[in-house]
Order: structure tokens, then sequence, then C-alpha cells
């Protein structure tokens, strides 16, 4: 049996009635957190297994992104629950300084750099170039229409993001995670790039680029930027309380603006978001994460990290294996949580191997399990 | 360095202030739960070590009976934090029917029947005595009397726990853990109700035997029942919570009145009391329990259950090795987490023995976490 528990807060399962309730305030959003929904899953396959009295029944996790940490420490956290893991492109190891901050944005860069340097450079020179036009007096205007916006609106946020999510959904083949895209679209973005004739400006450069992510299809006219695309609204809670990911962006090695993560003004952002300021330091303390190889070396077990390193979450993932049966999978081309999606015919032979070698291992949890069964039950 | 957290809601830990506050109704209450002692002690460890610039140094967690139940408990959630863990008298088992519910008040009886059946039988035989005299037109007058009770109070309860903590308390040297009382107290108790002349009448000597627990000191002119002697309202809560262990006493094995756990009474008597509702399986699925072998054989690592085979918490507790590193040490003349008790020049061998096997497990954890944290730094 799959099972597909949604996470309390999205989707349908809100709490109090609408989201509008679930979502009013501190208080209404305390229940949000990652515990909570570990403890929601625990509860929900016990009692699963026991109405369909199948209590001996192994069950397995599975999770890609935050799902994939969930996974992770819910097998840490309810070993009596689950037999293993399968935490695909979980950074759980992205917390306070485990990993340096600016990994992810040198990732995403790096995804641009390995398909053309020109087109890293054209991108990383725009910035400069987005200042200097703004700073004119029909400055605005001209990037509104330049980019075709519905209205003025944030551009560096619109084209930060479009770079950042290119780089996880950088898959080998077409998909429509976030948007319909050409399979490698990182390398269709930068084709377009490189591509306009001898004098097309940098601006038109960027915008024939980005409109690979954004208009794939051709049917915006005008873009209207939404303050929520993706439904994240419940993550920005959760990022301004537990899950504080610190990210800068690299004056040398990055592609993007250069930025230094201030947690002060963060704290103060979230302030006035939410009315509550953040716990920087309490996923380390619930769930660990500094010195996760000494931690867990003889501690825990049957928990699969998988990974692309493509995908500019992975550095903040586990990369190696930890113990003989808390290991590492990862994949050179792989993007955000690939092995998690359906199989298709255009799948790469390194993928089809990554996938084989996951229900290897986790064939070899459920054996475990029932032999040790056996032997108790022997006993 | 030798720290001593006090669990939140006890002692001098009350949040809101003042106990009154803390105490008010069930959503003051609602925060005291194993659950956010255990964070407590998590962060107060991580600040600790942090504070101490102390961040590798090694962490062993000890406890006894729900202290126990938490070390243990803290060790399987909190491996980051802590290297293993002595959970002495844990009854990490007491739940649901993971054990015989009878299993508590058997033992009990039993530690009275090893030192003379005759007592045994005194004990059981009171019961009826009790009840019949109690139905006589003084007969309470009479009880009381007969008990040196200051006014009317429940009997049976006086008696009951008097027995069921002397089990606990049932120390092979005096001690003064609920009461001050002599070694080996349960000998000394059966000794006076076996040794009364001829025509001594049943309730005249079980007077006798539980005096030994009520006033060995012999200080006491008549007994006042208080509600409270050791501070358990807190407890109280937990056990109409989360701490739900059933327990029943058998017709055939006991030494008690037949009683059968009843859980909807439980349940009826706990809404009265705090206007809560129990969630009498959230412990084992939030901490685990059934098949607790199978689930841990081959999870987690360096957890000690230590138990001595006299207290009655130790049927509901781990009592065979579960792996090379999460290991049971029983003793049979142990009583109540005795091991953690302060040494003393009456300390038999076999308790010696205990605690130099204890310190020796301790010290190879610890010795192992440096290795590791050196190999760590190798690589």
């Amino acid at each position: 049996m799959i099972v597909f528990p949604e996470h309390r807060y999205y989707g349908e399962s809100v709490p109090y009635g609408s989201k509008d309730e679930a979502y009013k305030n501190a208080t209404t959003l305390s229940f949000l957190t990652a515990e909570q929904a570990l403890a929601d899953f625990s509860v929900l396959l016990t009692d699963l297994k026991r109405n369909y009295s199948a209590i001996d029944c192994p069950v397995v996790l599975f999770g890609g992104s935050y799902g994939g940490m969930l996974a992770a420490w819910m097998r840490l956290k309810y070993p009596h629950i689950a037999v293993g893991a399968l935490a695909s492109s979980a950074p759980i190891l992205q917390f306070e300084n485990i990993v340096p901050p600016k990994t992810f944005y040198d990732i995403v860069s790096n995804d641009f750099k390995r398909e053309s340097s020109t087109c890293f450079n054209y991108i990383k020179q725009s910035w400069d170039e987005i200042a200097s036009k703004g700073q004119t007096s029909n400055g605005l205007e001209l990037l509104t229409k330049t980019f075709k916006f519905c209205q003025t609106d944030d551009l560096l946020d619109w084209l930060e993001s479009a770079y950042s999510y290119l780089a996880m959904v950088n898959y080998p083949y077409p998909s429509e995670f976030m948007m319909p895209l050409p399979g490698y679209p990182i390398k269709e973005v930068c084709r377009r790039i490189d591509g306009g004739p001898d004098g097309t400006s940098i601006l038109e450069r960027i915008y024939e680029g980005v409109n690979v992510y954004y208009n794939y299809t051709g049917e915006a006219k005008c873009f209207e930027l939404d303050d929520d695309p993706h439904g994240l609204d419940g993550w920005n809670w959760q990022a301004c309380t537990e899950m504080v990911m610190p990210m800068s962006s690299s004056q040398e090695s990055s592609m993007f603006p250069p930025y230094e993560f201030n947690y002060l003004s963060f704290e103060e952002e979230c302030f006035k978001n939410f009315g509550v300021k953040p716990r920087p330091k309490w996923i380390t303390t619930e769930f660990g994460g500094h010195n996760i190889h000494a931690a867990l070396k003889k501690f825990g077990s049957n928990i699969i990290f998988s990974n692309g390193l493509l995908d500019p979450w992975s550095g903040g993932s586990v990369l190696q294996n930890i113990s003989e049966s808390i290991v590492s999978l990862v994949t050179q081309e792989g993007a955000h949580h690939l092995d998690l999606r359906a199989s298709t015919e255009n799948d790469p032979d390194w993928l089809i191997e990554q996938r084989a070698t996951e229900i290897k291992l986790i064939e070899g949890w459920i054996n475990e399990y029932y032999q040790k069964n056996e032997a108790v039950f022997d006993m």
C-alpha cells in the first residue's frame, strides 16, 4: 500500500476549519511544526496498521526535499514505526553553520557555468546593468517593458528564483514540476542567452533566457507576479520559526548579487510578518546535524540519502555514507529528488541504476525485518 | 560535571510564576509532558556545553524510575546530544498490554511471600476482615481506632500504598527514600505480622506490620492521611494524559483485593479531576514499546536497563539484552533504582559488582566516542 499523507496546514489538511483561520496569527499557526507533522504521521500509520490488521507490516518512509528531511528524521525518531527511510534531496545539514551558507547559490551558479561560461558571465553582469538602468529617469518603466511585467514588481526576486528553480528542476527530460520545461532546461536558457545576435543587450538576453522558465509554452503575454505561486505561505512560517536556513551568495564564486545572510534582519522580517522570533538553533537541538557522522556512526540504521549534484540543495545534504546502513547515493547529473519522479522512457542509465540500488537496499531492510520478527517469535 | 536538571512543573521549576498558576487548569498544565521535558534537557545541555566551551564533551544520561524512562527515551530521541543512558528501574513497557497488567502487584505480593507465606496469607485475608468489620454498626470507628487514624480515611489505599512502596524500597540496608526504614523492611513487616502472640487478630497484626512503614521512628501518635505526601500532583496529571499504566491485581497470585483495570472508569476519573481525556496509546506511538526487541535490535545503541527483581516496576522494564550495546543488568535482590543510590558501607557484593559493570560500559561508550571523533577529524 502506498500512503501519501498530507502535511498539516498544507493542501486540504488545515485545522480550524479553513485556511484563513489556520493562518490567522502566530497562535493558530503555532501547531505548524515539523515535530507535529512527524507525530501526525506516526499516529496515522499506527492507526492504519491497526485498522487493516496489519500491525506487523513493515513501513518504509519516502520523501523529497523537506519531505526527505521528515523521512530521515522520522526514521531516527520513530524507529518503531518505520523500518527505514529514503530521504531524497534532504538538506538536513542546511542549518546554522554546518555547511557554508554560500553553498546553495554556488551550486546554482555552477549549473549555469558548466553549460556555458559566457552565459554565467552575462547573468553575473546583468545585476549591475539592472541597477544602473533602474537609476535612470524612466528606468523602472523601461525594465518593466523589457521584462514584460504587467506592472512594476521585484525584478531581482523574479530572476533569482527563476535561476534557483531551474537548477532544482534541471532534469534530463521534459517535465512540469514547477513550470512546463524542456529537458536540461538550463542548457536551453543558456542557448538563448548566448544565442542573441551581436548587439543584443544583456537585459534582452536575460529576458530571452528567463522566458524559458516563465513562459516556455509561450502563452503568457505579460507577467503577473504572484507572491505565492506554489502555496508556500506555510513554508514561510516554518522558515521563520524552526527552519532557519542561512544562505549567502559569494562575490567570487556565484553569479548572483553578493549577499551576506544577516540573522538580525531576518529576525526583524519574521517578527514583522508573523509576530514571532525564529529559533535558529532549534532544529539541530531537536534533530541533530552537527557532527552527524560521529553522532550516527553507531546509532540508527536504514536511511538512504539520495542526491543529485546539480541540485542546489545537495550542498546541505548527506553526501557520504555514515555507516553500513545509513548510506548516501549520489548522482553527478541528478537534480532535485529526481529519483522520486515517475520513471519515464527517457530516464538515463545512471537514474535507472540509482533506483535499482534503492530498491535493493529497501528490500534488504524488509527482509531483515521479517527475519528479526521470526527470530523474536521463535524465542 | 554532574548536572541534575529538575523536570518542568516539579520542585522549583514551575512555569507561570507559581505552582498555583501552573497547576490551575488543563491549559496551563498542557505543557507538562515527557516530550517537553526531554526538549528542555536537550536545550539545557546544548546551551551548557556552548557556554562552557565544551561542545565536544560527551554526555551520559542517568535516571531512575520515570527519570529512567526519560533517560532511555532521550538516548533514543536525542542521540546527537547524549552518547548513552543508564536507565534504572525504567518501566518503559508498562503501557497498554505490553506486559500483563497484574505484573506490578504480583511482584509486590511475591516480595512478601518470599519472606513468609503466613505473612502473605494474613495480608490476603485482611481485606475481607476489613470489609466485614466496616459493615458492622460501629465498624468505621473501630477500624479508625485500630489503625490509629486521626480521622476516618481511605484505609485500603493507605494499606495498599504501604505494601507497594515497601516493595519498591526493599533495600538491603536502612534508608530514608520514602520513609525512614530498616534494611529489608518487608522482612521486618512480616516479622511483626507473623510474630503477634496467639490470639492476635488479623487487623492487629496488619497494624503492627504497616507501622514499620508509616511509623518506624515511633513518633506518630495518630495518622493524618495526606493526599499528596510526595508531591505527586504533577504525576497525576501525567498519568491522566500520557502515562497511562494499566494495573490490575489478580485473585490467584496477588495478596491484594482482586481488581481489574477498567479504562473507562479511569478515563472518567481523569476527566473529573483534570477535564481531559487520557491518550492511552500515545506513549507507545511516540516512544515505542511493542516488539521493542525487534524495533531496536539494529537501531540505537548505548543504553543500560538496570533492574532489581524485588522492585515491582521491574515487571514493566527491559529484562533482556536487546543488542550488543542496549543491555539489561538484572539483580535478584535489588529494589527500585538501588544502583543509583549513594554507595554505603553496607552495599552487598552484587550491588558493588552491578555498579562496576555499569561504569565499565559507560567508560566504553566514552572511549568509543572519543575514538570516533578523532576518526572524523582525521577524515
